[in-house]
């Protein structure tokens, strides 16, 4: 959609994918994290994993929120956000414990008082607590603020985690085949591990959802949280103020785009105790969202037929921006978050242990073999096919 | 000093080190990094570290000097700067091997073409191709390019270093005793393993060496490059172009100011092989500089009266801003960057293998017993205290 690249994001990252592509890119080329040798302790039967991400644009609308608001909580969310980002992506190849985390905050002094840094390390570590209860330990090892206004206009939150696992344990996206069917996981509800109701946000595609959302007021009042050389028509864009209620939930427009990226880790760690050896891969659908398979798969045709219903929220951003649901399915989730590939047998096992942590979830689809990769969607908005 | 704070930069971190108390400070309180137990491996005898640092606003020294003169490979150096300041800090507590390092680039797309990423990820694999002929494996394993123009006014560059390593090779600042003495070795010159002449520069202090040496040319040509709400007479205050000789090197000013951060970790690998058990404390005078020390001793005053000579890129800093002579050996290194805390008996070991790395290296001072933490720098500028 050429509206992100006007407003400076690349969807794609063709960029990137070219700069990178003469690193070693581990073991298992088309794994959903990268997976190298076990430098770290040199045990053949091991496999160190690492990954490095943040908050992205979510930041400033945890920025809008708390100026308009003075609710500083919403940065505890952040940093929720900028962890889960890589804890997610890292329990995908079946990592589960033994995490290690240092943070990246780049801040515009200016801007961003100490409040707001103790609110992110200090929910950092409320949520490592909160981990901590369901077995998962994440070893948090401080990191970095710095203050760099020149660099930065309101603020950046960053995190890289690490871990070793026994290879043995790897979930690995080539093991996807045709004859599975996929068990979705719920991005929105109120997990059992969760204090609030989560609108199913993560933080993918929150550039284009803030300005299409929000409304002129905020380019007005807050000059500092958008790139003036992007086009005018497209700042701001869209009719809401932060603190309207979204219709068909507990929270305001702000809260639910602000909602912390959902962690599964609790629940992927249980069905992987419970069904060890039956759980063929699993798929985050993060940047990419219901096309994020793709990357993963050859020959393969993913029909998702049964998506979960899609909450508020997305309704919400496409009735603004006009985004058409061909666009909407490849760039947000749209309610159905982790993908479970299993076999028959397995799903209602996978649904019930779902369900015991108050998370939705529901066979969505199944594979087929193809002579390419592709991802059908078939929903209440139309089919798409995607490749 | 007043000026840092008006340019959005907290010198002393105050704010930081209050949000981050409560945190878990790892097995050695005061050691140069955090140590923490083996949480990746679980063995008693082995430890793990990690450290997150960046460029800082340097990267905005690479834009100005990119878009002036068309030279992308000065983002290699970024790259470099990156690495160097999370490895140089690593190596200060012994470790010298077995590194995993990601990073986390951060962009304005619409200033930052994929041209400079690619110089920044090409450079970092090149930089640990050169570590790698010296025995020193650091292994990339990817990490994040996002598109956050929104937050980013032109790019920041950062990353993060993990290992593991013996709890009995560790190197720790309490071992620092009266009656040791510190050999320095130089920030400047050209190691065996560099290409170029280093200015002496590391990525420290640039915000204001920036704006204290660049001339208003610069704010004019490149408002992207500062924060507008910086009071106008802080910015691009100086009198110079990049492209203006540095005398008494072969660097132009851009150059000199841009020098990647060097690395010691070829020489204390080696010092560490050639006289082990035999080196107290390593310290590496980024932040704080010259006063560095400071963080991580109690009852001792550190004397240097003989600290090798303050190489031109100082000088220029120090003319241009007019910053006195106290002030710029707390922020600045002039000169002096690696100490290495030993006895006397290992002064000429020490100092001949630095110089076989072509790193001019000296008995810069000694350590007394005292009532507090104090350092005592002597120079050709006159005594300054610090406590």
């Amino acid at each position: 959609m050429e509206k992100y690249a006007q407003r400076g994001v690349s969807a794609g990252k063709e960029e990137v994918h070219e700069a990178v592509k003469n690193l070693n890119h581990g073991l298992y080329p088309k794994s959903f994290c990268k997976i190298y040798p076990d430098f770290l302790a040199d045990d053949a039967d091991w496999v160190n994993v690492m990954s490095s991400d943040g908050s992205g644009t979510k930041a400033i609308l945890a920025y809008l929120y708390w100026r308009e608001t003075g609710d500083v909580s919403v940065w505890e969310g952040i940093a929720q956000d900028a962890i889960v980002m890589n804890l997610d992506d890292l329990i995908c190849v079946g990592a589960t414990d033994r995490f290690l985390y240092t943070s990246i905050i780049n801040r515009n002094k200016n801007l961003i008082p100490g409040e707001v840094i103790s609110a992110l390390i200090q929910g950092s570590q409320k949520f490592f607590d909160s981990l901590a209860a369901h077995g998962i330990s994440v070893n948090f090892l401080g990191g970095e603020t710095a203050d760099l206004g020149d660099c930065v206009r309101s603020i950046t939150v960053d995190g890289s985690m690490v871990t070793r696992m026994k290879k043995s344990e790897l979930i690995l996206t080539k093991n996807i085949q045709p004859g599975n069917v996929i068990v979705g996981l719920a991005s929105y509800g109120k997990a059992t591990y969760e204090a609030e109701c989560n609108s199913g946000i993560s933080s993918n595609g929150l550039t284009s959802a803030r300005h299409d959302v929000l409304s002129k007021y905020y380019a007005e009042q807050f000059p500092q949280s958008f790139d003036a050389a992007i086009d005018a028509s497209l700042v701001y864009s869209g009719s809401k103020r932060m603190t309207e209620a979204l219709e068909g939930t507990p929270l305001n427009i702000g809260k639910a785009l602000l909602s912390p990226t959902r962690t599964f880790a609790p629940v992927i760690k249980q069905l992987l105790a419970e069904l060890p050896g039956s759980i063929n891969a699993l798929v985050n659908c993060t940047g990419g969202a219901q096309t994020k398979v793709l990357h993963y798969i050859e020959n393969l045709r993913i029909i998702k037929d049964n998506l979960l219903p899609v909450p508020p929220v997305f309704q919400l951003i496409q009735s603004e921006s006009g985004t058409d649901w061909r666009e909407m399915y490849k760039v947000l989730n749209c309610g159905t978050r982790m993908e479970v590939y299993t076999s028959e047998q397995h799903t209602d096992g996978i649904i019930n242990t779902a369900k015991s942590f108050g998370i939705d979830a529901q066979v969505i689809g199944r594979v087929e073999a193809a002579d390419k990769a592709e991802v059908v969607v078939r929903s209440q908005h139309g089919e798409f096919t995607y490749n």
